[in-house]
């Protein structure tokens, strides 16, 4: 039953990620207040991890450095609820930015070695899903 | 500027309000994480307020009784972001279940009078908001 809906799910994040698609980041901000806005999945595996690209200097970046703990929520088309729940941290490994390059971030950064750019890599801990309308599972990974 | 980005967003948000229509929750887990996921809005007004309908004892409620933080998030579209942060209440009042009620609940709950039906009430403290492709712009309430 989990093995089901964590198999759909991450086909779901999958079809979810490059130009065009967006998901929905969760962090913790200076005042302890959860934060939650708009952001492009750049690469995914399964419901294990999902890299994203973004500034250096971003509100993102700078909370990040501040607090680890994010929540990760695929909800576009309206008809399923992907929520996974870890850690995040930011990565400037050249080759990691490189892998995790996506068409559409020339419109944001000179290239993936443009030292602006970063990677955020969220690893999940805890998923609460609900696909293809069957029942909602949660668990840990 | 400001002005009219928080009018239209307002704007956006009263149409992604009732049944068949969704944005995102965050709220802050027993852990200390964040957590985000999908959630029928209720009623609004302008970026001011929002209202949700939940069980008494859902982990939207039983989070929120723990820690009254949240951020709500519209992207639907994915041409604009609407990020809302401030602090959410749950509401038991009849009045208030009444007049919060829409179409839509009646597959979970008995009535607006049933017992086991809530109303979480968002209030805005900090926004973040990218509409019509204008700039992006931020403040307090």
């Amino acid at each position: 039953m989990h093995e089901e809906s964590i198999k759909r799910a991450g086909e779901i994040i999958a079809q979810n990620t490059g130009a065009d698609s967006h998901c929905t980041l969760a962090l913790i901000d200076d005042d302890g207040y959860p934060t939650a806005s708009t952001i492009t999945a750049s690469k995914s595996d399964g419901i294990k991890w999902i890299t994203f690209g973004s500034e250096v200097g971003s509100n993102k970046a700078n909370r990040i450095r501040k607090c680890n703990r994010a929540a990760v929520c695929f909800n576009r088309s309206g008809d399923h609820n992907i929520t996974l729940v870890g850690t995040i941290e930011i990565v400037t490994d050249a080759d990691v930015k490189r892998d995790m390059w996506y068409s559409g971030l020339e419109n944001h950064f000179a290239g993936h070695d443009d030292p602006n750019f970063c990677v955020l890599r969220f690893t999940t801990k805890r998923y609460n899903l609900f696909v293809d309308w069957k029942d909602e599972v949660s668990g840990e990974l």
